[in-house]
């Protein structure tokens, strides 16, 4: 069994690392920022100093390519994204980018034969912290074979025309022109010219840490639902009016919120749910609230349970603390399961290298998702520290980084192998 | 018993809300405004209509006074404020305007005689909505009579730096310069030139309408408090995280507006407390909060009363929710009460006028609060439908609104021949 260098793979985050730099810990690097730029840069170094020959496409997707011994059969892609959400860590994304290229610099090292085309990927835009939506570019490349009610969300001059959150005179399309990454639509992933794609990742969660183990084989992306729930009182001056009258919309909210936990815990304990954004109208200290809004996100692979969350919601009392309550549903996914045939070649591999491993699902979304619907597609996860993602304490040891690259290798070998 | 015009107040009504229309029944007219100064010069036509003498100060409070018959005495003060909130009402502030001016013409038309200087003035910027803080000018004009915890938020140099908040490059300065409103400091509302501040305003609140009470007579502004009640607890992403391994801030800030009002609902029942802001980190659906601030405002009139309800919140559970509790003080103000003088000649006037009425407290600020450190100063209230304010449902009758003006004329004019 090949195995990739920790030596090389240390090097490789802590340069990734600086690009972004928030200086506690973790980085800000939004798509196609000069920060993204300058990991993209990097990336284009190290794979052309391989050999490894780059191409982008119409959303500057970018690709570098080992040719294999018959490059007329369909390749295989390893794909990940290198932009972050704000004040993230060092690890979302960006290892996925590391791993393939790892693999990629193992193969030359070790002069690895290989008969098919064998490709790093870069998804530009994944985390959409700058320009929504998430995974904005598997979803554009994935269009067509995307369910109509997820496709809905990704038009291509609709991403284009994405404004920019911090500057609204600002839209996806124009830092992508200026980026000089965008290159030919001919040139973007597809199920023709590519047998499969991988992905490594942090399982941003706790679960493998929990259970002591190194690699989590993905199996599927958890099925989910995205409601709003809403609040309608009325708004009064918080001095003049007595409590007997007062109709708050953030107390019902409150009441709610109870509502929610307390019916949603006696469901299935594999079950996630989370209530993360919340509105309130005018949202001024001296007033009383009349309208609060807030999200209700929940997870589960059976889409029973799943079932049973949308029940609850439709269940809560019409009224609450003499608010009104209402609910909207914001979007749905079913549960998306891997490709059996390259779950099994990553089963195989970490079972040669003999790393603690366990099967796993994933709560987060991934451009794997998306590519899953046009082509033989899994993940691999390596574990997260204390569980932590999406923030700067995003931690997973350069061992276990070399371990998940070296599962990939051995996966991608396996693939590159078959018929 | 003089009485003022129910058809000249509303005309005056009728006029004034055009000024800042929002469409809907309310109006948007920030201090300084194009709206705010369209309503400025409806106010100096009509004071000059009757021979009033128009003057500003430096702050751009605007006053028009029919001289008495022996103008070496103190004059008597008439004021509020013709700024409002974001989609506020046609009532709060401009009434005590109108009712300013509704005294003036009636004395001019009747021909009351009168010794004292009566005068009519507009607070500038009392909701503060665009340039915080909120009884800004008052703040500056009575800053040498203030406690000193409360002067400090009301220092001149800072007030003129005020910055938008709708657009941070511009500064009240820089509005009250292009005003054409800015006078002479020597013009300020001072102790020594005038001898009592009156000011009609409508309640805000839904007392005087369940009592069905046309006045209030207001004897003092309550005390409060303001906190920030704060939850911290661990930001992780949405579709990984089990949820015995969460610490989530919003559940938490549920918890703690369900302790706060089981233990403040104890308390007296003339307690009124809002928790009106909050601020959710990161706020995004995909992300369990980390951090949670609210605001909790508490008003009485009993110091006792708020010693208490400072005592629940120092009592509040050091962890809810697996997440740490924090709170912080952010202001207090001890209840002002008016002067006993002019509260009487109030009483008086509405006594003889034969409106019904009763004693009442202000829950709300006003610029007659900041006044009375001053000098003599009063309110008088007239009841508000459903007990709206702060919102575009705000709403007094004509015949309310021109009894207030009436009982305002008697009590000047009880103050006028007083010594």
């Amino acid at each position: 069994m090949y195995q990739c260098s920790e030596e090389r793979m240390g090097d490789k985050i802590k340069t990734m690392s600086r690009f972004g730099d928030a200086g506690h810990g973790g980085i800000t690097r939004y798509s196609l920022s000069p920060e993204a730029l300058q990991a993209r840069g990097e990336f284009v170094r190290r794979m052309e100093a391989i050999g490894a020959r780059i191409k982008t496409d119409d959303m500057a997707n970018l690709y570098a390519t080992l040719p294999g011994s018959d490059p007329s059969l369909p390749g295989i892609v390893m794909a990940s994204h290198c932009d972050s959400v704000k004040n993230g860590g060092n690890y979302d994304g960006i290892l996925g980018v590391m791993g393939a290229m790892e693999v990629l610099e193992t193969v030359a090292a070790e002069k690895i034969p290989h008969k098919r085309n064998l490709t790093a990927m870069i998804w530009t835009n994944e985390e959409g912290s700058l320009y929504p939506p998430a995974m904005m570019s598997s979803g554009v490349v994935c269009y067509d074979y995307l369910p109509e009610d997820i496709r809905v969300n990704f038009k291509h001059e609709d991403m284009l025309a994405s404004k920019s959150v911090l500057d609204p005179t600002k839209t996806f399309g124009e830092a992508l022109e200026a980026s000089g990454y965008k290159g030919d639509a001919a040139n973007r992933l597809n199920p023709k010219d590519y047998k499969a794609m991988f992905e490594l990742h942090i399982e941003q969660g706790p679960i493998l840490e929990a259970a002591g183990n190194d690699i989590g084989v993905v199996t599927c992306v958890l099925g989910m639902v995205n409601y709003h729930i809403k609040l309608t009182g009325q708004s009064d001056h918080a001095g003049t009016t007595p409590m007997k009258y007062r109709r708050d919309a953030l107390y019902a909210a409150a009441k709610a919120l109870d509502y929610l936990h307390e019916e949603l815990d006696k469901l299935d304990p594999e079950l996630v749910y989370t209530t993360g954004e919340i509105l309130c109208h005018p949202n001024v200290h001296t007033v009383i609230p009349d309208y609060v809004d807030f999200s209700l996100d929940a997870r589960h692979e059976d889409p029973k349970v799943i079932e049973q969350v949308v029940k609850v919601i439709e269940d809560m009392p019409k009224e609450l603390a003499k608010c009104k309550t209402d609910y909207e549903i914001a979007w749905t996914r079913d549960t998306v399961y891997y490709d059996k045939e390259l779950v099994g070649y990553v089963q195989d591999a970490v079972d040669e290298l003999g790393y603690s491993n366990q099967r796993i699902n994933s709560g987060a979304g991934h451009d794997a998702q998306f590519a899953s619907y046009m082509m033989p597609t899994t993940m691999i996860f390596v574990p997260s520290k204390d569980g932590h993602s999406h923030c700067e304490e995003e931690f997973t040891t350069v061992e276990q980084c070399t371990k998940g690259a070296s599962v990939l290798l051995g996966a991608v070998l396996k693939c590159d192998a078959a018929e």
